[in-house]
């Protein structure tokens, strides 16, 4: 079994935002050589996802809305977490609806994907750099 | 290692619907022959979900209109996603709730559950074929 | 490749509850003597969540309250899952939400871990005792 490890940068300006890391994820998975295994991709942080769905900005506009709607950023004194400092209790509560991780099937070397299938990285407290973990185990 | 792969296909003829697909994971396992490991169970499609809870009719009916009210169907203009001719964007939401894969634990040759988990394939956009991956990877 | 397995027993005497859990799994993996691989952690209930985030006391009462807001456990007679005579259709809703599992990264012999992720078992039908399964691959 051999392991492999990344970890990449993410730097989303604002507050909330979408970021396709399919091909970073398959870059990783490549530099690996790892033909069959298992990828697990996850954010390193808690006020982020990593999620597979469609490449499709009214789409992800529609998340966001959505999101919002479901755990909305204010007023922020609605949330006890946010006496603590942060104006962020919105964001834990998006990244539970979202998900923390993915884990994906390598096959044949490649990551083991339907046609749509596309990796995401969703900010949801952003304004400074993250990190995101690619982990893959196999032969 | 041995990696195992397999595709199995799901025709829910209904919009949404819920189908039981323990069964078929297990047979997946025994065709594998892996004994110890993890199995990997998700949608190969990204308007559907396979999670993991109780084989209870009335249940799924709970989550389906609990669903519907998270995240409506109608209507169908209010999302951006459908300006682009779909009228699926309720399902993409839905399927985040529900969650896209599971993974579970291989155990002596079985898949390592509780009493109650059963596996489901949850169609949120139905009326065609579409695929679930199993993968295995293990000893 | 070598497989390790560990049942941890929970027993939250309220209804819902969040139990910090992370070093117990610490405690797994050191048992296990894995360096590099995978490491499944999951209830083998179907009422129940395990999750990664914050631990923030007023984080957990922040979710407490907005999972409560989108399945209330009240009226018991909306959900037909409590027609079989059970009262906790609202815990199987929540535990989608939060999710089944997690799946972290095993790295030097240790969870591969940002600052802030820790692990936590979600109750949402307690009162008897529940277990935790840790499945670990690697070597």
């Amino acid at each position: 079994m051999k392991p492999y490890r990344k970890e990449i940068v993410m730097d989303v300006p604002t507050r909330r935002g979408f970021e396709n890391i399919t091909s970073q994820v398959r870059e990783c998975l490549r530099e690996s050589g790892i033909q069959e295994g298992l990828c697990l991709v996850n954010p390193m942080h808690i006020t982020a996802s990593v999620f597979i769905n469609d490449d499709e900005d009214g789409l992800h506009q529609d998340y966001d809305r959505w999101l919002e709607k479901i755990a909305p950023h204010e007023p922020v004194s609605a949330y006890l977490h946010n006496r603590t400092g942060e104006d962020n209790a919105d964001a834990h509560m998006k990244r539970q609806v979202m998900g923390r991780e993915v884990v994906v099937a390598v096959t044949g070397g490649k990551l083991d994907f339907g046609t749509w299938e596309q990796i995401f990285y969703c900010e949801f407290d952003g304004g400074r750099p993250k990190r995101v973990l690619v982990k893959i185990i196999g032969e």
